[in-house]
């Protein structure tokens, strides 16, 4: 069946059904995304609804009209997930409104919030019984937990904690006929039944929509330790992560590496961030331990077995909350940097974690043939998790490197595709990698996929062309 | 479409299209299982392929037939899920030839084995390595990775390293339309599509066969403490693991309760298992941490601690390995002193972790107005999950209580329901809780289950009546 656009009769429909003002013309804000590569379409209307029950009758409505629904929580998505920019005009659906922290158990450690709480008040409403929501990342301000766990969110404590899937035991969910799925369970052992739950999480909202979620909460760690280590080599800092996980086990919350080229960009474009170290470095890593003594001593053992082996050639110990946040200032101002020097192509690409030099090598030789480029490579190295992005040489802009752009992107996606790695680490597939998908995703996969959309969503209402094409 | 019973041509078809020995009479323990409420057909065959290709090719050719297949791992599951007693005569496919490790690389925390390899036999696979496979239940000496897969199994380690789901990266699998799946990934992020892995692992079988998975290793905590300690209540157990988790955060791998009705089981049908304290105790819990340093000193602290705000009575630390092997006998021969013993009815709850000490109570009362039962509820109080088993009185047979299995059954499982638990916390729904899951389970989860069953296997050929009603 093929989708319809709105009509000005289904918008009468949908606001007889809903109480007032749920209904509106979508601000530009929600037409827009942080790139700004697609942009939705004039006209768009946004529905607001209040409760799970308003979600419902939205589906419900949509799915017999049919129109299509855009799922929208923070709009901070990197691969057009969010943002429908042709095809019949869709209705999009933003969780704003519901925002409610239901509940928080220290003892159970559990939370339970709506979709469209923002992650940042999450992890406060923890922090406010004395534990931790451990999903972290440069959006937590404004990102919210519906959107994390629809492409489940990766993050800077993956390590230790967990992609967003990891650190959900339930959901509460709109499927596409308009029913509510109340698997808002907060049990940590449950085998009854399919996992409807991971298969929502990581479906960018074309199998449902995500309305809330039980959480897991972790300890929070009594002493926590942050250093920045220069390493001479990516090998060397793998070796350094090897030897902090045998000194302290899984205490590692983040591994983070960063080549010279992200604090020179931080450098260039934003002189007021401060770079720890005198000269910037070849290659750093930001390390940050969670122990129940002493994480600072952890650090400083770490630090001159390291020196003595030959992996570490100078280093900082954060001493106060200060210093930390400095270090860490550092680390989330790249991607501000990347973004105002202007990338020809950005990656979020991850491989096996031995694999990792090797990749670095080798992406660097074959950028290098393809023309004057520079690479700034970081990225959540104990994930093997990089963000691999091509830039303009000094003095160039990105529009002379139109013509190099899918050239860059394929040379980048094989080489990953050599190492069995994949072409979407931590930001999903959205509308961006459609063609990434079909092209490097396993065939037998890819039918399966399908197979289970066309199950769930027959007529195709629920984030039309977001992963799979419409 | 019905499926067909094997017929002697199709038996042929086999037989050509695969090498010698691999379809042969099935021996009577494929149609065993363990607590014999399941036998299999009389004159049942068994398939038993060397490698993935063998596999698809017996799907593909049961999907033609159409045939049922039964997929057979170690036999050990409690729920009937490996046993067809009825219906059109299936084919059982074992995966004990498939039983290679192919690879264990302690740098990347990564162990490849194939779905017909030993628990145990990965166990030590890792440890060679110097690494922790950390899946660990009663039947590890003989249950198979692909199994533990199919069914999530749980175990004695779940608290800190999570259920079998939680520590796999990646699966090679046979989908029931016969294609290979090759998502033998091992990835620690990877975000391109729906989550095929997570939906196959605890299906049973029902979705496809997982034929081999790359699963995650943990480093080996230098120092593993082990104790045994007498608590008064559920409640003060309770009390007791949010105090532990306090001190030592994510440390402790098992926290288990046992009350006395366990340990009295054990010296009455197994004498020889040493019973650590000399006189039995109402209620005690068997802890383990995993430190950097010194375990045995948290867990003496811990008993400190507990004795002055009065959650712990007595305890015992292991001052060696045969004592913690001790203290785990003890606990791992509860099932089978309770299967001596004979059950009136079995029950693998779990509700959320605060409701535990209500449960229990609750329970106990509710049992006790049904007639002279002896509860026997044991379990990983971490996850609150408990086995919760009913006897008969002292003296009488299991037979006596026939009419009574029902009434007993509901009460428990509506009483987990009021506490929205779940009434298979980690055997799974197999063939035995099938009519609890159409009772209890989530109707709009079980409508779009159906859908996604069609979706991928609309003959119906795999495991058929396991999970969902054939």
């Amino acid at each position: 069946m093929k989708l319809n656009a709105i009509s000005k009769s289904f918008l009468t429909t949908l606001r007889n059904a809903l109480s007032d003002d749920i209904i509106r013309p979508a601000d530009p804000r929600y037409l827009e995304e942080p790139r700004g590569r697609y942009v939705g379409q004039d006209g768009g209307m946004v529905a607001l609804p209040r409760t799970v029950q308003d979600v419902a009758r939205i589906v419900k409505l949509c799915a017999q009209a049919p129109v299509g629904i855009v799922p929208y929580g923070g709009g901070t998505g990197l691969v057009g997930g969010q943002v429908m920019p042709e095809g019949p005009m869709p209705l999009i659906l933003s969780l704003e409104r519901l925002n409610a922290v239901r509940d928080v158990d220290p003892l159970e450690n559990v939370l339970v919030a709506e979709a469209g709480t923002i992650l940042a008040d999450i992890q406060a409403a923890a922090e406010a019984k004395d534990r931790m929501f451990a999903l972290s990342l440069a959006a937590e301000g404004s990102c919210q937990i519906g959107g994390n766990l629809a492409t489940n969110a990766g993050g800077v404590n993956v390590l230790r904690y967990g992609n967003t899937r990891d650190l959900c035991l339930g959901l509460e969910a709109v499927l596409p006929n308009g029913e509510i799925w109340n698997g808002l369970t907060r049990l940590r052992k449950d085998n009854t039944g399919y996992d409807l739950r991971n298969l929502l999480i990581g479906a960018e909202g074309t199998l449902g929509i995500i309305t809330a979620a039980a959480l897991k909460l972790a300890p929070r760690p009594a002493s926590l330790g942050t250093a920045l280590m220069v390493v001479p080599s990516p090998q060397a800092a793998l070796d350094l992560l090897s030897l902090a996980r045998t000194r302290v086990g899984d205490a590692i919350s983040a591994f983070e590496l960063m080549h010279r080229q992200g604090p020179e960009f931080v450098a260039e474009t934003l002189p007021d961030i401060r770079q720890p170290f005198p000269e910037i470095p070849e290659w750093m890593v930001l390390i940050e331990l969670g122990l129940n003594q002493d994480a600072d001593a952890a650090l400083s053992d770490l630090f001159e077995l390291g020196m003595e082996q030959g992996l570490v050639e100078d280093g900082l110990v954060a001493q106060n909350t200060g210093q930390r946040t400095e270090f860490w200032s550092l680390r989330e101002h790249i991607p501000v940097a990347n973004k105002r020097i202007g990338s020809v192509c950005s990656h979020d690409i991850s491989v096996p974690l031995g694999a990792v030099p090797d990749f670095i090598a080798r992406g660097g030789e074959k950028i290098a043939e393809l023309g004057d480029l520079r690479v700034n490579c970081f990225g959540h190295l104990g994930d093997g998790n990089l963000h691999y992005n091509v830039f303009p040489a000094r003095g160039r802009d990105r529009s002379d490197y139109d013509p190099l752009r899918d050239d860059v992107k394929r040379v980048v996606h094989d080489l990953v595709q050599e190492y069995n790695g994949s072409f979407s680490a931590e930001h999903g597939v959205g509308r961006m990698k459609v063609p990434d998908l079909e092209k490097y995703g396993d065939p037998v996969k890819l039918a399966a996929m399908r197979a289970i959309k066309s199950a769930l969503d027959p007529v195709g209402i629920m984030n039309p062309g977001a992963v799979l094409r419409a």
